[in-house]
């Protein structure tokens, strides 16, 4: 099972594959600024929804290749718009709306999600790392939301940011547009791990592998639990997350799984 | 009123008490597991339903004997209903809805609850932790939440869990099933101190006191209103702690209380 | 445009201010306590008013003279009512709703607002540093919520100090009315930096020239819209925010900045 099988192998497209071992890597690969255009948010968006129901998927690892992960939504695309009839706006709609999605897609996607991170990683580009379920970066990445400084407020990156970082840093972000570095990022909660260069692949793989050695309904039940009762208030959460483990224990994985802890042997997933 | 009262000598019990000038002591008395099956959830609701009434309880400590504060649900048990007509659904949601209700009583109890923990606290264990309004562990003590691992996704205690830790480090320890270290337990924010095995009793009891010489009316008042303006928007949130405030500056506690201050002389608390 | 301004020259008043350069700094001048007194709040409430519709007023700064920043409500005031035949309640009741009248306007006002705090800060002094977007203390501050001692919970106070804290760290500080010094409180989040007292004026004018650099509009636009947004899902915030990006991007002050950015020069805001 460990070959690599390039399931879309196209070297020159702003988004490649690969799929090792249940494991996704979907790599931005449109450097220098892997920015997100309309046309790259539409290839992410069609490779996290092909993964959604490709039960040889089990986690996914959002990477890119060169300096900059990425530097978020593409200025020259937007400002090619300004010139239209209604000064941008339907341009304007659409971008947003797509990003937006985009985001959502990850947060509510089955499989958990990690972010990869070698390099700058600026507004939209933050909001992907701040959308994932897990983030490792090495010690030479940094990350800000630089939008104040061109006028435009990162108001939706900070949506992703502002539930991940307290309050007081996500603001210092927000209204400074300042860069912090890997160690004030983990410190801050936006990232999990901060690891070196040569060790990255290596660690985000190891951490891959280990969650893909679980029952996929099991991460897929309580991935969508973990969000869905974020947002709700104690008691309600309280409801609906008994309600989860109950239908969870009734599956078959967690009989085997249970039943492979209390016979102290390796229990067999069957994803039901 | 320093003289240890045990208002409950069962030492074959699963939870033992003990009150002691003003502070109750409920101890997970079951080793080595300490794991919350139905007569323990059953037990330890007893107690602190008993304690929300009784003047003479003024804060709780949660405790265990043992290098396992509480490993979580029985898993034995829960295997053991399998077998039933309904594939165990009818226990699962009595035990489910029995431990949901015990972690809200901590919540919503109008005495302090501080956990005391030396050892492993995992799953429903360290919902428990989480569910506590403090908790002081020692260098030794870890946690996790390893449900993943065997199939059962831990969707309950992480109701408890992401709401004293933040979105990345929650979903790590969730989706890997990784223990922490008790200082990776504090910088998450999951527990107030870590302190040597040693003083650990000491300092507990050192906290204890110090909450217990405080006006319990005022300790009931503003433990009530943390947790139930937490879930508020800041316009509702302000309303209501305002009218709090104001209920709380017409008690007998907050006259005496300022007026003590005032005169720079030791307050009488009356509890009303 | 450096020179020093002073718009309110009242050196003998309880709050002063002066304008520089875009920053406006109101000072608590009311020393030894900075007592939040009704007539402090008023005057408070009335230089944050005058603010809002100011276009001198890009940034404001909030400070403080004397080794306390502020003790909070003026517990004398607050006595001296218990005399009346309602038992203060009519004054409790303003005085409450002034002072949460007061944390709003901060969260609410159109300019950015920085807690400039050298000393201690505690109760309803504590919930103005926590209302402020970001905070810069000197080494020697200090902070707490002391309430629960004189038999009044700082339940006001705690509705900003848990939108900046997390839930044990701050219930740790309510129940027990502990002292925290600098470095925990920006370990707690409370604070964005802790720096020596001989450049706190230096780097804290630096941060806010800095933000008055940037689009007023800009600054106006992504701070609602962060307070806005905390306290929506995850699909009412996008819903939201991307609204609220799409009206930004059509701004002129978002073309030029953005047109800027891709010319390589520096912009020109017009605040529209």
């Amino acid at each position: 099972m460990a070959e690599i099988v390039a399931i879309k192998p196209v070297p020159e497209g702003p988004v490649t594959t690969t799929l090792d071992n249940g494991v996704l890597r979907i790599v931005l690969s449109n450097p220098p600024a892997n920015a997100l255009s309309l046309a790259v948010l539409a290839a992410l968006q069609a490779e996290f929804d092909r993964a959604r129901d490709d039960k040889a998927v089990r986690v996914i690892i959002l990477s890119a290749t060169g300096k900059v992960f990425s530097a978020g939504h593409d200025l020259k695309e937007i400002s090619a718009h300004r010139g239209e009839a209604d000064r941008g706006r339907a341009f304007f709609e659409r971008i947003m709306g797509e990003c937006a999605r985009l985001m959502q897609t990850i947060v509510r996607h089955p499989k958990p999600v990690i972010a990869e991170i070698n390099g700058l990683a600026t507004a939209a580009g933050l909001q992907l790392v701040a959308s994932c379920d897990l983030a490792i970066c090495t010690q030479d990445s940094t990350f800000c939301t630089p939008g104040v400084n061109i006028g435009l407020f990162c108001s939706t990156p900070m949506v992703a940011l502002s539930r991940n970082v307290s309050r007081k840093q996500a603001m210092e972000m927000l209204l400074t547009g300042e860069t912090i570095d890997a160690t004030t990022a983990r410190e801050f909660g936006l990232v999990n791990r901060v690891v070196p260069r040569e060790y990255l692949n290596q660690i985000v793989s190891k951490y891959a592998q280990a969650i893909a050695s679980k029952s996929p309904l099991t991460l897929k039940i309580g991935k969508e639990a973990f969000y869905a009762q974020a947002e709700m208030g104690l008691e309600q959460a309280y409801e609906y997350a008994s309600r989860v483990m109950v239908e969870n224990m009734l599956a078959r994985d967690a009989a085997e799984g249970i039943g492979a802890f209390i016979e102290k042997r390796d229990p067999q997933w069957k994803g039901e």
